[in-house]
This record gives structure tokens, C-alpha cells and sequence, in this order.
């Protein structure tokens, strides 16, 4: 990886060759003045490459005598190699205050699963396995059944008992067993409780035994995502992620188990999503290129409306206090009973929940994250518009859902939306001019912020004293980017002529207080829940982030405005969709089948709403990083730090 | 019951108020001339009430004055309290001679199911079991899944442990756990294994615990049996038997499996018996007056080719050589699945077979029976076409299947029939005159003459000497009954003008040999099995026998044609349709469904086609009652009896 030096401020940082010059900025923690989003159209990010190459970063709004001198566009300038790039600052900006202009980016470290650690400790054992048999024929004076002659067999040669033959086995046995000279290929499904039987749920002639997969399904509110695993290596094949079909019939599981009410409603959306499903089945199964005879399981998980839907269980209650669920615990069920196009040999294994807001989704990422066999304090926490908590070892667990509200995900803010192209994901700013730098997902020209952004837009605006604790903009400051419109205070973070959407993306005051209501009931969530089970913050040893919005939070930032708490970022990891991980484990290591009930009877859930102390810590956290400072020592020593620098400055950086 | 005495006979006996006088003679061991079934046709059948009253009997065929001295037609004579009843004789049998001419009908006692016995013995568990619960209903602070509370007050109430809920329940629960204020009726499915769950199968609003029923089936190859069977009181509500409607596609198994292998074939023959079995369960539903939301178990048997067919598994591999069924254990099915129009609770019981031709039937009688209980050893026979025999104790259990052809069931025998209206089905004859008695079914005119008849006919004519031991009538006789017929020597039982078909009914010395050749297979049947355990007849302690055959057959005359062993009368059972039974017993003790697996196990199969003492063991059976009258000591001394009274008769019985 090239490394990048960046002068005055004496910053180095290594990123992947490709990245543009911008990005390596911000990740060093270096602001560079760039307002479009990345499409070269403001002109503003001019840099000069001192030592080393970069590819591209040279237009027409540069002179050729600059260009000459290594002036390049750093948003179009494409990291080669290791590079000294020297940033334009104002003269009145000294290296105290170059060094607070903004701080390195910090992302979670991503879990990866580790299939080797898993062998070593016995615990990649797939719930089905293959096996090739050649089976003595027949004769007159050994004329068992065809079934028992199969487990007869596997009993001698193989040490296998207690085994139990499906019905579909049965009836293909007779044509099977004969179709290569009684040369078959057996899969055993293994039991999930102790001293129960293991299944013969397949047959096919001849030796299939390399070829063993399994699929794993996240049924989401917004979008189902499916993997093809394949259980001989534990890989995964294909994946692939589509909408769920039910976005149609309403946003989230409220006006979905509202339309279920209607009759004819819940079969509906059944339909619905199982055709999405379907679809994705589809696509992954060809994608992997494998037969669909030779997938031997599937694990789906979701939350629990989505869940009972799946399996046709009228949701109503799940919206009506007490808020009752049907069931957190579901048999194991044939897919093809479901509706899913899959042999009629695969049994779906459908994740539990714990309550009607803590579903099957959180249980699998308990469960495929490992927290729940760790002796460390883990807080999980799956961020969004209903948010997941879970606090515990594998002792204990505690869990809790809070209604974060849509901010997170874009909602309720003016120009927010999902992280989807064009979406403002980075952001930082010049102490001295308030000007910004800002990075697009596609890096292109700017249409809107999405969560992440916002996070680290209200962060930074925080630190540098542009905003107050309150989330209200300094209204002295002398820019043109902080304006009144309508009566509302905001900062414009790109003009129109820079975006796509031929007005100014801004941020208000509003947009603020939606994202401190969204994170005071977060942190409201969590604070709870471990007052509730006697602990503090710093006796968390981990924390696992789950969830789409989670994968390039600033977890500094996230510090900085309380949504975590205040504790070392190594400390974090990330493990992207935990219902999907969950999912893909379960089929990876029948331990985790084996486990789950118990692990499921274990998460105490804590109704918010019910807790007395929820509303209490909700009101102390509507403020940016929170009303008690001392839980956030290093933040409280950066803003000392600065505004000390800023007594040497002509500006006022950190003046709040 | 009256009782009515037979003079000069003097041999008396009780019979149901409401019978005839012909039957009561028959049931007594007395002989009347009676030839065409009890029409009162032939007027032959005349007798002399003595003492008491009969109502009918008197017909234009009857002198007044003779009427009015007491005479009746005996077919025609109901008895409706004591009786003295004088037969006319022709003035030259004396008294010894008379005692000879019948020996009274012995049949089976019929096995009924003792409850009370089954309850002190603590087996009369149903696998299927109501409760009605009034669960607390939720609240904010107790806001459990419907699910969870179902089970936590199982758990916590009635101390029931181990328990898992379907899916159908979860999928029911919420609408009706709140119909009724959450009063709900749990339907619990008793688990086959020790230490495996209870189900909770079916969930119903308010109280229905009195109201819990099981259906049992027979899938008989040519008719399917069923029952509805009230789980609190054990009694049996309903019965319907109906054809097979796969009769149309085949008459036996053979013709059946030759036509599941043409194109379409299986799936057809599998409809047609699905259609049946859901014919006869919406006759006996209806007839019981229960709901289908209360039945909560299915129990169903039959031969291995049926149970596959049932099941939709491929036969052809029954019919060929070695004989090797697809599987001889079936896992639980939800009825619904098989097709069949019962509540999606319902789990059906597919009797494992043992194996190509003996199947679940059988392990139903043995079962049913309780000889897989029982310290005496058994010898089990179901007698038909294809015939099974079981012998065996607690400790162990030997089977085989023989093929004893058509004759038993009315095939291959001239004019036999199936034992429906105007088969003769019992027989005596004149020992001077050689004039027949016959009792036809329905009391009509003879038609032909079914399997029990059959027997009784050989029997009876074998003691008196009309036909040798190889089956041949005494060419000598003077008697218009026994004559040539192209070439062929036969008896006429009834002569055309007594009968439905315009023809005389006879019986030939070819229907004799068919059914010599019949019971040689069994006789070889019983005795190859007894020698492979290395046992003799002697020691076996009970006889079972099963079957629509075995329910009237006259046991002494099977002993004398050597279809029996020898053995006390008192010893033989009869348990009717022993796969029905055992269907049926499975539904009111669970204990059948926990054994029955063992039992398989434990049964040994024996192929009669494989085993070389087989064919030494027919062809010694070959013979009536076989070579070695060692083993028929009682009837060698009736037959010496005989021999020695005819010496003091002008005419000749017993002369063979």
C-alpha cells in the first residue's frame, strides 16, 4: 500500500493504490477545501505532488505553468505510489491549528470468519454432511429394504446410528440406489439436540460428495440478501442482495403489519417475499453455478415481523402493546413448504427471536458473531431506524430494541438519503474559512448526505465550535455558508451549481436535532440496559457493530456526538449485515443450531418503554456528546486542546 | 339366550333370540336336510317344535293338520324362546350313528379390547392428549410470545417439559389464543422416543377437551377399512370399510405393481387410493358426528405394496427377485401431506413392514394382538391369498409370507365366491343319505360357495369317507350327488332349481385339490417356521388368527383338513381385520407407537421360496389331513370312532 505524506501538517497515512488523493486526505485527517463531490467541477482541491506520481488531476482550471510545478485536482488525482502532496493553507493558519482541522479517519475493523481458527477448534462441522457409499447389491439371502440396506451399511462402515430416513429419501431410494450399481451418495443432516437422530434427508447415485452447499438468507425489511456457501470449504460462492418485493406495500414493519390486516393481506405479502427470495435463490444458485439437488440446507433470518410474515403468522399483535410476538422459537420447516424453490430435501432452519423488536435478525448476529461464547463484556449494537442493543457474555445477555427513528438511514433530515450514490460520506472542514471538503459514494457531484455523513458533518461542525451541544449554529460566525433560510439556521455544504440536484445540499439546525434524537435514543438504549444489569461504559470490552449503516461510520465521530460511548477504537469491529453473517454461520458450524435456544431463553429483553430510567437517559443524551462530560474524557481534552489553540489563532476555532 | 334342545339327538344349545332353527341345528352339530339356503324352497328342512314357540316356518309346501301338530320349514322358523325341536331320521340310523353326523361349530372366540384391563395396566395412553388452559392473558410487564406462554404454563401448571410447537400452531395462535380471553385447548403429541418433545399439535379457543379423536385405516388391497375412535371413552364411533378403488387397475399386488410402472402409473394408483381413504373418512366422520379439527391422529396399515403406493414409492422392486422393499420404517407424515382431507395437526402412522410381503398389516396384528407382549408362544396366521405367519413370543418373533393362491378367498374353485349374500358358508351332510344341510349367507338361495364353506365341505366329507385323504370322492357311493361331469368327479350340493344361478352348485374334486394345494402352503408355512426355530407344534401356547377368512371358519374342520395345527379350539382367538386392530390400538396406546419399531426389528423374516424344508414341508401337507397322522391325534381317533359305528349301520359311514 503507497504511502502519502502530506505537508505542512507533517501527516502521513497509507491507502490502496487507486484512491484519489482526497481520499487519502481524509483519511490522514487533512482537510483539503473540495465541495463537488469529487467531479473536478469546483476547482477548489488543488494540491501539488511534491515527490512521486499520481495519474490524472490536471484540467482546465488549472494553468500549465502550475501543472508544471505538480499543481494537480486531488479529487481527480489517483494515488500510484508513495507521494509527498503539499496542501495549499492560508498563511494564518499555524501547524497547532493544521492538526486540529480534522482527525484521521477511524473505521471499525471488519470481522472476517476465520476457517482455519474454526477447524482448529473442532467447530467447522456443517449440520449436513455427505457421504459416498458403495453399497453391497441385493441378493436372495440379503434382500433388506433398500432404506435399511443404506443404514445398515452406515452403521457398520461408518459408526453412524440413530439414524432416521425422510419420506423424499424413501421415494427416490428404489430408482436411486440402483442408477449407479447401489454406488450412492448419502446426506446426513445432523441433529441439533444431543441423542436425537441424525437424517438421511438425500440420496443420489454415484459420488456427489464433493459438492455439498448450503444458502444463507437475510430476510430484511428493505432488502433480502442470500449467499450460496459452499460447505466442503466454507467459501462463499455467489452472493447477491435485491428489495424486498413488500417495500411496495409499505416502508417499514409498521405499514406492513398494517396491511397484513387487510384481508387477504398477510398471504400477500407471504407471496411477496418469498418471490423475492426466489429471485434471489435464483440468481445466487446460477451465480455459484450449482444444482440445486446438491443444496442440503438453508438458514434464513430476519426480524420478527419480517419472520412471521415468512412464515404466514399473522404480526398484528407485534404492533399492539403488550407487543406480543406468536412465537420467538419456529420448528424446523421444509423450504419447499415455504414456497422456496429448493429440493424438497433442505429443511430451513429459521432464526429465533427474543421479542416482538428483537428478532431472529439480532439473534443471528449474537450468534454468528460469537459474543455469546465470550467471556468479554460485548455490546452489540445494530444500527438503524429500529435499532437492536445486546449487552453480555456468554453468561448472560441483555437485550433491547429502541426506535431510533429514520435519521440514520437519511430520514427526516432535509437533504438526507440512503448511502447511495452521490451521497455526502465524508466531510471535513477548515477551522479558519468553514470551507469544506467533502467526499460522494461514485465519487460524484453531490445529491444529499446519508447517514454516515451526517454523523461526521455534526461531529466535526461540533468540534470545531460551528455548532453548540444544543446542535444550534453559532450565529456569529461570518461565512456565507451559514445562513437563515425561512427562519432556519444551516450550513451550506455544497452550492447548486456543484450538485446534481441543481440546489444547495445543506444541512439545518433540524437535520441536527433529528440525528441528536436518533443518537440520544441509542445511547439511551444502551445506558439502560446497563444500569439495568449494574454496569458502566468502561466496563465494556467490545463492541460489535452490525448493520448496512454501520460499515464506514467514523467511529470517532460517532464518539464525538455520543451515539457510542467514549472507549478505545480497536476495540470496535464490524461485521457488516449480522443477520446474513448469522445466517452463513449457522450453516457453517452446527453449533451454532445447537445452541440457539438456549442462547435465545438467555437474552433477557428490556422493554424500553417499560423502563422507567429510558426516558431519563434519553433527555441526558439530547445533547452533543451528552449532558455529563466526564463520560467522554478525550473528547472533553481535544475541545481544551483547541480552544487553547485557538487563543493563538486570529479565527476562533473551538470557540465553543 | 334361548335354548333349544334337538330330539332324538338330544344335543342342545343356546343361539341368539331371532335366529333359525337351521342355524341353531348347524351351531348344535345336528343334521337337516336343507339344500337351498334357506328360502324355503326345497321344504326339505322339515321339523317338530315339541315345546315352545317359533314365529314363520309355516308354508303352502306344509300340510294344516301337519302345521297344527307342530311341523315347521326349520329355515323358515325363527326362535324366539326355549325350544324342543324333533328332527325327522330315517328310521335306520340309530343314535350312535346320529351323533356323528355333525360335531358342533367351533369357532374362534373373538378377541375384544378389555379397557379396563388396559387401564389398570396403565396403557390406555392415547398419543394424542387435550388441555385446556386459561392462560394469564399479557400485559406490559408479561409480554412473552403466545407461543412461550402456551409452554411456560404447561411447564409451570402441568409440569410438561420438553415441549416443541408446529409450526400450523404458531401459525393459528395468535387469532385464537384471543378468541376466548385466552382459554385455549393444547392438543399434546406424546412423543415415540423416551426423552424426545411433546408436540403441541393443535391449538383450539376455549374448552374442547372432551372432545379428542383418532382415526384408524386398513389399506387393504382390495377394501380400506376405517375407524373413528374417541380418545376419552376408547370406544370405536364409527366403522366404514369401502373397495379399494384400485381394484379397477388390478385385482392383487402383482397386477397393482405391474401398472404403477407405466408412465403415470404410481401417481394414479396413489390418487385412487387416497380417494378411497378420504371416501371412507368423510362416511365414518360424518357417521361419528365429530369435527375435523378434533381429530388429531391417523393411524394407518397395510401390506407393503399398498403402504408404498400410499406413500408414493416406487413397488416394482417388491415383485422382482430378490424382493426388496423400498424402506420397511416410515417417518411420521402429516396426513395433509399424504393428501388426505384431515386437519393439518394430524400426523399419520405408517405401520412399518418387515418386509416385501410381510408388511404393516401384519406388524399391526401382532401388535394389535399383544403377542409381541405376551410370555406364550403365539402362532399368528392371516389367511388369504397371500397369507403371513408370525410365531413368536416377547422375546422374539419369526414371519413369512406364502403365497396359498385364490382358493380361501372363492378363486380358482368352481363355483366359489367371495363370502358375500347366498355363498354357502357352513355345510353338514346325512352320513346315510349323503342329502346336504347348507346355511348360505343372507339366508338366499346359494349361489356358490366361499372359503369357510369350503373348508367345512372337505372337512365334513373327508370324516365320512365321501373323499379319501388325497382328496378324491369314493367312486362307489350310491348317491346322485356325486357323478361325472365331462370327466371330472364333483358333489352337488344344491341342484338348480334351488338356486340363483340356474345351474347346480357343486363341488369338484379340481376345487378340492386347489384347496389342498392352499392349505399345504400354510400347513408348510407354520411348520418350516416352527422347525427354523427349531419348536414343534405341540409347544405352541395360543393361535391367532386375522383376516376377513378367519372370522367364520370352523375350527375343528380347519384342524381336519390340517389348515390348523391340532391343537384345543379354546386356544384359538380370532382378532378380525389384525390390521385394523393394531391400527386402531395405536391410537389408544401410545406404547404400540413406542414399541413398534423394536418389534420390526425383532421380526425375522423368513422367505419360504429361499428355505429349503419348504417344499419337503408342502408336499408332506399335500395330503388331508397330511402323511403323518401322528400329528392329528384327536381326529384319528374320531375317524377310528367312526369306523367302528359304521360297522353297526346298514349303510357306511365312516368307511374311508
Amino acid at each position: 500500500m503507497p504511502k502519502v505524506l502530506f505537508l505542512p501538517h507533517n501527516k502521513s497515512i497509507r491507502v490502496h493504490a487507486g484512491d484519489n488523493v482526497i481520499r487519502a486526505a481524509m483519511e490522514a485527517g487533512v482537510h483539503i477545501n473540495a465541495s463537488c463531490g469529487g467531479e473536478g467541477l469546483c476547482g477548489k482541491c488543488r494540491v501539488i505532488i511534491e515527490q512521486g506520481e499520481v495519474e490524472g488531476g490536471v484540467t482546465e482550471k488549472l494553468d500549465p505553468p502550475d501543472v508544471a510545478k505538480g499543481v494537480r485536482q486531488a479529487c481527480l488525482a489517483v494515488v500510484k505510489g508513495d507521494l509527498v502532496v503539499r496542501v495549499p493553507v492560508e498563511s494564518a493558519v499555524d501547524e497547532s491549528v493544521l492538526n486540529m482541522q480534522s482527525t484521521p479517519r477511524s473505521t471499525a475493523r471488519i470481522k472476517v470468519v476465520n476457517f482455519e481458527d474454526l477447524k482448529d477448534k473442532g467447530l467447522f462441522v456443517p449440520p449436513v454432511e455427505k457421504k459416498y457409499l458403495e453399497l453391497p447389491a441385493p441378493t436372495t439371502s440379503d434382500n433388506l429394504a433398500d432404506a435399511s440396506r443404506l443404514v445398515s451399511f452406515l452403521k457398520l462402515k461408518h459408526n453412524e446410528h440413530f439414524l432416521e430416513v425422510d419420506l423424499s429419501v424413501i421415494q427416490k431410494i428404489p430408482a436411486i440406489i440402483r442408477a449407479d450399481n447401489f454406488k450412492v451418495t448419502a446426506t446426513l443432516a445432523r441433529p441439533v439436540r444431543e441423542n436425537s437422530k441424525t437424517r438421511i434427508i438425500n440420496i443420489q447415485s454415484g459420488d456427489t460428495s464433493d459438492r455439498n452447499y448450503a444458502v444463507a438468507i437475510d430476510v430484511g425489511t428493505t432488502t433480502v440478501y442470500g449467499q450460496v456457501i459452499d460447505l466442503k470449504s466454507g467459501e462463499t460462492l455467489a452472493q447477491y442482495g435485491d428489495f424486498n418485493a413488500q417495500i411496495s406495500y409499505g416502508d417499514d414493519v409498521i405499514t406492513r403489519i398494517v396491511y397484513t390486516e387487510k384481508p387477504g393481506g398477510l398471504e400477500k405479502l407471504n407471496q411477496v417475499v418469498i418471490g423475492t427470495i426466489n429471485k434471489v435463490l435464483e440468481k445466487i444458485i446460477r451465480k455459484a453455478g450449482v444444482a440445486l439437488d446438491d443444496i442440503s440446507t438453508i438458514t434464513l433470518a430476519g426480524n420478527t415481523t419480517m419472520t412471521q410474515i415468512l412464515l404466514k403468522v399473522d404480526p398484528r399483535y407485534i404492533r399492539l402493546s403488550p407487543y406480543v410476538p406468536a412465537s420467538i422459537l419456529y420448528p424446523p420447516i421444509k423450504a419447499s413448504e415455504l414456497g422456496m424453490n429448493l429440493g424438497d430435501h433442505a429443511t430451513a432452519l429459521v432464526f429465533p427471536g427474543v421479542s416482538s423488536y428483537v428478532g431472529g435478525d439480532i439473534v443471528a448476529g449474537v450468534m454468528g458473531s460469537g459474543m455469546y461464547l465470550s467471556d468479554e463484556l460485548t455490546l452489540y449494537m445494530d444500527i438503524g431506524t429500529n435499532a437492536e442493543i445486546v449487552i453480555g457474555n456468554k453468561d448472560w445477555l441483555a437485550c433491547a430494541a429502541c426506535s431510533a427513528g429514520p435519521a440514520f438511514e437519511g430520514g427526516g433530515i432535509k437533504l438526507g438519503m440512503r448511502a447511495t450514490q452521490g451521497a455526502i460520506e465524508d466531510f471535513s472542514m477548515d477551522p479558519v474559512t468553514f470551507e469544506p471538503m467533502i467526499i460522494t459514494i461514485g465519487n460524484v457531484r453531490p445529491k444529499g448526505i446519508c447517514g454516515s455523513g451526517l454523523i461526521i458533518m455534526a461531529a466535526t461542525m461540533f468540534e470545531m465550535g460551528i455548532i453548540d451541544n444544543l446542535g444550534k449554529f453559532d450565529r456569529d460566525l461570518d461565512t456565507p455558508r451559514i445562513r437563515q433560510t425561512d427562519g432556519i439556521y444551516e450550513y451550506v455544504v455544497a452550492w447548486s451549481d456543484e450538485t446534481q440536484i441543481e440546489r444547495d445540499v445543506v444541512l439545518t439546525e433540524p437535520d441536527i436535532d433529528n440525528l441528536i434524537r436518533a443518537k440520544g435514543a441509542m445511547h439511551s438504549g444502551f445506558m439502560t440496559l446497563l444500569e439495568e444489569v449494574g454496569l458502566g461504559v468502561d466496563q465494556i470490552d467490545r463492541i460489535i457493530l452490525a448493520g448496512g449503516f454501520g460499515s464506514y461510520v467514523d467511529l470517532e465521530k460517532a464518539m464525538t456526538i455520543g451515539l457510542l460511548p467514549e472507549t478505545d477504537t480497536d476495540k470496535v469491529t464490524f461485521i457488516g449485515n449480522g443477520s446474513l453473517m448469522g445466517a452463513r454461520m449457522s450453516a457453517l458450524t452446527n453449533r451454532i443450531r445447537k445452541d440457539v435456544w438456549e442462547v435465545t431463553k438467555k437474552m433477557t429483553n428490556f422493554e424500553l418503554s417499560e423502563t422507567a430510567s429510558y426516558m431519563d437517559n434519553y433527555i441526558a443524551a439530547l445533547f452533543l456528546p451528552h449532558t455529563d462530560m466526564a463520560k467522554f474524557p478525550k473528547l472533553k481534552k481535544r475541545l481544551d486542546d483547541r480552544r487553547k489553540a485557538s487563543r493563538l489563532s486570529p479565527r476562533r476555532p473551538g470557540s465553543a
